[in-house]
C-alpha cells in the first residue's frame, strides 16, 4: 500500500514534469526548469502531504499553498489539472490572452492563493494566513514554496524573523534549492547546510531533505506536522531542469521553454529518467485528506451595522491620525474581521487606540513594512479586513508589496501618518511627500486624505465598505480643528464644498492640513473683495469631478490646487486630468524643493504652500 | 597613558552625551535616548577606532562612518562637535530652520557620510563603500551604527549576505542592542547572543561587546581590524537612555526630548552617574590617526571624453534594452568610474554586455533591489559613477531607498527594463507600469523613455553627464526598429518632432513602445487626410515645454499623449501639467484595466494604447 503510493506519487510527479515541459513549449515561454526541480516536491504536497478538499478550494479550514517563485506558474497549474481540476486542454491555453493559467499566478486562476512573480514575497503572505488561523483558532497549515534565489529577498527575512516571533508552527516553508538563479548560481548555491544553519539561527526548525526522493519527502512533510512553537523550513536539495538531461543542472536555461521542434526528444529524455513512473498502469485510490473544522474555530463577517457618529467638539483640535485611531477602535467593535497591523509607530499611528481596545487582533509587526503589507494579503485571503499602518513616507518601502497586491485583488486598508512637510523638525526623510501618487498609481485604489477628525473618522467606515481594491487614508501629524458636524457624511468619490457664492473670482482646491492654509486665504481675500470658493478634496482617488467641474465653471474658471506633496502623480495632477479640456486656469503649488527640518509653518512657508503663497497666486491668476 | 585615553574617552562620552540632551532640549524634539544608548561607542569610534582626519573629510582614505540609526542625530552632530569641527552655537541650531543640523541626517551636513533616517538602509551603503574601496585599492574601513530595532528590516539581511559573499573585512557593522524600539521592546530583547549566531550563520563574525564599557570597546575595535575574509558586526549590549535615571531603559521615551524644565535635573543625573567623566580636568594630546594612502590606490575621474557615435543600422531591429547594455559597456572605456550592478537579470537587462568588457566593474547583487540601489550610493559616495538595472517593476523594492538617495544628494543611475504591458505572456507582476510616475515623484530626478537604440545609447550618455541627482532610464523587452541616424543629438530635456506639418489635425505625443503605435498611426491618419505632427517624448523629465506648446499650437491645439504606463502620475499627466492653462484639447491613451498574461500586441489593443485606438482618439478629437 505505502509502496502503491509512492509509485503514485512518482507518478503524479513525473505528470506535473510533463505538463512544465508541454505547457510552456506551447505557449513558446515559460520557466520549465524551475518548474523541474520542484515536481516531486509538487506531487508530494499536493497527493500526501496537504489536507484539503480540492473541489472546495474556499473551505476555510483547507492547508493553503502559495507559490512564491510564481515563475514555476506552469507547475502550480500541472497540480491542479493532476488533482483534476483542470483539463489537457484548459493547461493548453497557457500564458494566452484570456487564459486564468497567467505567465506568473495571479488571482484570476480560481486555485492561486496569492498572486506571485515579484520574487520574496510568498512568506509573508503565508505568515499572515498563519497567524490569522491562530486567530480564527483554526488547524490549517499554510505551505510556501520558495525559489533559493528569492531568499536574497530582504522582504524574505522579515517574514522569517516575524514568524519565528510569533511561533507559528503552523507555517511551512519549502526551499527548492536548484542551485541556479536566472543568469548566475545563487550565493549559497547548493551548501543546503548553510540554509540550515541560517534558519535554526532565527528560531526555525529546518529540516533537510532531499528534494527528488520521493520517500524521504513523505517522511520529512510527516514531521514537518509534528512540530511545534517554532516555523518549519523543509530546505530541499534538488537539481535545476531535472529530468530532461538537456537542461538539467545546466546555466543558461532558466525562463526558458524547450522549443517544439525539441519537445519530442525532452519527453523521450524525461520517460528515460523516470521509467517506471512513465510505464505507470496501475488505478492508485487516491483520496484528498479532508480538512476537519476544529470545534472552537470561529467564522467572521465582513459586513457590519454602521458606525455611531463620533462625538467631536467642532473648532477642538484633534489630530487625523488620532482620529484614525479611534475610529479604528470603533469599528473593531461593530466588525469582527477587522485586524491591526503596525510596524513598531503605533504610538505615532495611534493603532495603538485599537490594540487597547482589541490587543487580540493588533498585530505588531515591528519595523518590517514589506512584510506587514504580505501578511495584510494573507489575512485579507482569509477573509479578515486588514488596517495597515505606518509613516506614510515608510510605505514606500513595501511599494511592491502594495503593487503586488493589487494584482492580487486584495482588499487592503493602508493607513499613512507624518504625511508632508508640515511634520517638521524630524526632516525630509520621514515626511510622506511621493505618497498620494504612489497609491493613485495602484489599479483600483482609493486615495483619501481628510482634513479633521470627523471626516476621518467617517472615511475609515468608508474604507471598510470598499470591496474593490487597496485604500489609502494620508493622516496628519499635528492637531487640526474640527471644521465639520458629527452628522455629516463623506464617501469615497465626494468632496464638500467649504465656501462658495455666485460671483467667484477663485477655486481653491485643498485637502488635508492645505485646506486650513486655504480657509485661511479665503479670509483674506475677501477681505480684499475676492471671492474664493473652498473645496475640501478628501477623496483625491475617484475624485468627485462633477462637483469640481460646477464649483470651478463659476469661479471663473480659475483653479488653484495646494498640497503638501510634490507635484508629481499628486492633487493637483488628478484635478488638472479631471479638468482637461474645459477651458480652465489652473495653478498648483506643491512641494518643489527638496525640504528640511524647520517648524512646520516655516516649511510650508519655504515650500509656498502656505496662506500667503496662496494669496498671491489667485491675485496673479484672477 | 593608556588609563589618560581611557579616561579620556569617557570624558568625550560625557560630552556626547550633554550634548545629546541639550541640543534636543533646546529644540524640543529628538531622539534622547537613541542617542545615550550609543554614547560609548561613538567616543571609542571617533576618538581611537577610526583612522581618519577630521580637518579633512574627503580625504578618500578616511575610515567612513555611516549613522544608519539616523534618528540618533545628534549624537552625530555631538560627535563631530567633540572633535572640533562645529561649534556649541552650532549645536543649539539643531533642528532649526536653515541649520544643517537636521532631525536626521541628510547631506546638507557636510560631515554626513548618507542622508539615514529610514530604518535599515546604512548597511548597504556602507557595503557599497567597501565593496567600492576593494576596487579603489583602498584600505579605509567603513563603520556602519545600526539600532537593534532596524534589524527587522529586510533591507538589512539583503546587506548581511551580500557583504558576506563578496567577504567585505573592512566592513565593520556596529549594532546598538539597546532592547527598546519605539513603541514596543524589540524581537529578540536583550538576548544579545541570538545575534551573535544569526550573524554567524550568514558568515560574518560577531564580536559581543558590553556597549557601555570603553576598555571592552577599545579591544572589541581593535580586534575587528584584524579580522579578514568576513564582515564583522560588533553586537554592543547598551541600555537605552544610559546615564539619565528619568528615561534610562524605561519604556515611553522613544524619540523624545528633555523638557527644558527637566533639563536642569537630567544633567545632574548624568553627573552623578560619570562622576569621574564629569570632574575631568586633564588634557589629554588626542590626535586622530591620520589614514595613509595605499601605494596601489586608484583614483577616477569622473570626467570623460565623448563617446564615439554608435553603428546601428537604420530599420533594423534592435531592443533598447540591449542598446543600453551596449552603451554603457562603451561609456565603461571612456570612463573609468562606471560601476554596474544588477540584480541577477543581467542576461535580460544586458547588464552583462558591460559585464563582458569591464567585469572588474561589474557587481551582482543578486536578488536584492534595495541592498542594490543602498550600494549605489555608497559608490557615489565614494565617487564612482553606478548604473543599476533590473526589472523597471522590481525597482518598486526600493522605492524607500531611491527616495533617501535623493534626500542625500547621490547621483546614481537607475535603469529598468521591461517596461509596460508589452512585455506580454509573463504577465502584470513582471510589467514595469508605474516606474514613471515612481521616478517622476523623486527631487531633482530625470526620467527618459527612449523608443530605438540611438537615443537609448546617446541617452546613457546623457546620464553619465547629470550632476543634479538620480536619473531614470526606461527600455523596452521587444526589438525596435532603429529610427535615427547614428549622430543624431539627444539630450536631457530634449524630444524629436518626427511628423508634422503646416496643418496638423492633431498632436501626438508617444515615448518607447508606444512611438511606433504612433507612427503607424501617422500613417493611417494621413490616409484619410488627417495630419498628425508626432512628437518622440524620450525625455518625460523634464521635459521640452516649448517645442511641445510650438507643436500642439499649429496642431489645431488637439493633443493625443500614449503610453505604455498606468495614467496616474504618467506621459500624459506630465504633458498635461506642460500644457495647462494653453486651452488644448486633450485625450490620455494609458493602461487603464489591470492587465494579464496575452501577446504584447494583444495587451495594447486590451488596453486600448495601440495604433487603431489612436486612430480612433485622433477621429474623435479633432
Amino acid at each position: 500500500m505505502h509502496n502503491g503510493l509512492k509509485a503514485f506519487l512518482e507518478f503524479k510527479a513525473y505528470r506535473m514534469r510533463y505538463w512544465s515541459v508541454v505547457a510552456p513549449s506551447e505557449a513558446g515561454s515559460g520557466h520549465t526548469t524551475s518548474c523541474l526541480s520542484a515536481a516531486d516536491i509538487m506531487s508530494v504536497l499536493f497527493f500526501y502531504a496537504m489536507h484539503y478538499d480540492p473541489k472546495h478550494y474556499n473551505n476555510p479550514d483547507n492547508d493553503r499553498f502559495i507559490l512564491s517563485k510564481g515563475h514555476a506558474s506552469a507547475l502550480l497549474y500541472a497540480a491542479w489539472r493532476e488533482v483534476g481540476m483542470l483539463s489537457d486542454s484548459d493547461m493548453l491555453t497557457y500564458r494566452q490572452m484570456g487564459s486564468t493559467l497567467e505567465g506568473h499566478p495571479t488571482l484570476r486562476f480560481p486555485y492561486a492563493e496569492a498572486a506571485t512573480g515579484a520574487l520574496g514575497i510568498g512568506l509573508s503572505i503565508g505568515a499572515g494566513e498563519a497567524l490569522c488561523a491562530r486567530t480564527d483558532r483554526r488547524t490549517f497549515r499554510t505551505y510556501v514554496l520558495m525559489g533559493d534565489g528569492e531568499t536574497s529577498e530582504g522582504a524574505v527575512w522579515e517574514a522569517v524573523q516575524l514568524a519565528a516571533h510569533y511561533h507559528l508552527d503552523n507555517l511551512i516553508a519549502i526551499i527548492d534549492v536548484n542551485r541556479l538563479g536566472q543568469s548566475d548560481p545563487t550565493m549559497l548555491e547548493d551548501h543546503v547546510q548553510r540554509y540550515v544553519e541560517i534558519f535554526n539561527a532565527f528560531n526555525w526548525r529546518a529540516l533537510l531533505v532531499d528534494g527528488h526522493d520521493i520517500e524521504q519527502l513523505m517522511k520529512v512533510f510527516d514531521k514537518a506536522r509534528e512540530i511545534t512553537q517554532k516555523p518549519i523550513v523543509i530546505i530541499a536539495k534538488t537539481f535545476k531542469g531535472r529530468g530532461i538531461n538537456m537542461v538539467e543542472d545546466k546555466e543558461g536555461y532558466h525562463g526558458k521553454a524547450i522549443p517544439k521542434d525539441k519537445l519530442d526528444e525532452a519527453l523521450k529524455q524525461l520517460k528515460n529518467n523516470f521509467p517506471h513512473a512513465a510505464a505507470y498502469n496501475r488505478t492508485y485510490d487516491w483520496k484528498p485528506k479532508l480538512p476537519e473544522r476544529p470545534p472552537t474555530a470561529i467564522t467572521v463577517q465582513r459586513s457590519f451595522t454602521k458606525m455611531a457618529d463620533p462625538f467631536y467638539q467642532r473648532d477642538s483640535l484633534v489630530a487625523t491620525r488620532k482620529a484614525y485611531g479611534q475610529a479604528l477602535a470603533v469599528l473593531g467593535t461593530v466588525c469582527d474581521a477587522v485586524v491591526s497591523l503596525d510596524a513598531e509607530v503605533k504610538n505615532s499611528t495611534y493603532a495603538e487606540i485599537f490594540e487597547e481596545k482589541h490587543s487580540n487582533r493588533f498585530f505588531q509587526c515591528f519595523i518590517a513594512e514589506q512584510n506587514m503589507v504580505g501578511m495584510g494579503v494573507g489575512f485579507d485571503r482569509r477573509n479578515r479586513m486588514p488596517f495597515i499602518s505606518t509613516f506614510g513616507a515608510f510605505l514606500t518601502r513595501a511599494h511592491d508589496q502594495i503593487r503586488m497586491a493589487a494584482i492580487g485583488q486584495s482588499r487592503l486598508n493602508l493607513v499613512g501618518s507624518h504625511a508632508g512637510v508640515s511634520i517638521g523638525q524630524d526632516g525630509p526623510s520621514q515626511m510622506a511627500l511621493e505618497d498620494i501618487g504612489m497609491m493613485r498609481g495602484i489599479p483600483q485604489s482609493v486615495v483619501l486624505y481628510p482634513s479633521d477628525a470627523v471626516s476621518t473618522y467617517k472615511l475609515v467606515e468608508a474604507m471598510a465598505r470598499y470591496e474593490d481594491g487597496i485604500t489609502y487614508l494620508r493622516t496628519t501629524r499635528s492637531a487640526t480643528p474640527i471644521i465639520y458636524n458629527n452628522n455629516e457624511d463623506f464617501i469615497i468619490g465626494g468632496c464638500k464644498v467649504l465656501q462658495e457664492t455666485d460671483h467667484d473670482h477663485v477655486c481653491i482646491i485643498a485637502a488635508g492640513i492645505t485646506l486650513f492654509e486655504a480657509l485661511k486665504a479665503y479670509k483674506l481675500l475677501k477681505k480684499e473683495k475676492i471671492n474664493a470658493a473652498i473645496i475640501d478634496l478628501y477623496s483625491i482617488k475617484p475624485l468627485d469631478e462633477s462637483t469640481i467641474k460646477r464649483v470651478v465653471k463659476k469661479a471663473n474658471n480659475k483653479v488653484i490646487t495646494v498640497e503638501d506633496h510634490y507635484l508629481q502623480g499628486g492633487l493637483g495632477e488628478a484635478v488638472m486630468y479631471a479638468l482637461r479640456n474645459t477651458g480652465v486656469t489652473i495653478a498648483c503649488l506643491a512641494v518643489h524643493k527638496l525640504p528640511r527640518s524647520g517648524k512646520p509653518e516655516e516649511l510650508r512657508a519655504f515650500e509656498e504652500i502656505d496662506t500667503p503663497a496662496i494669496v498671491k497666486k489667485a491675485k496673479e491668476i484672477i
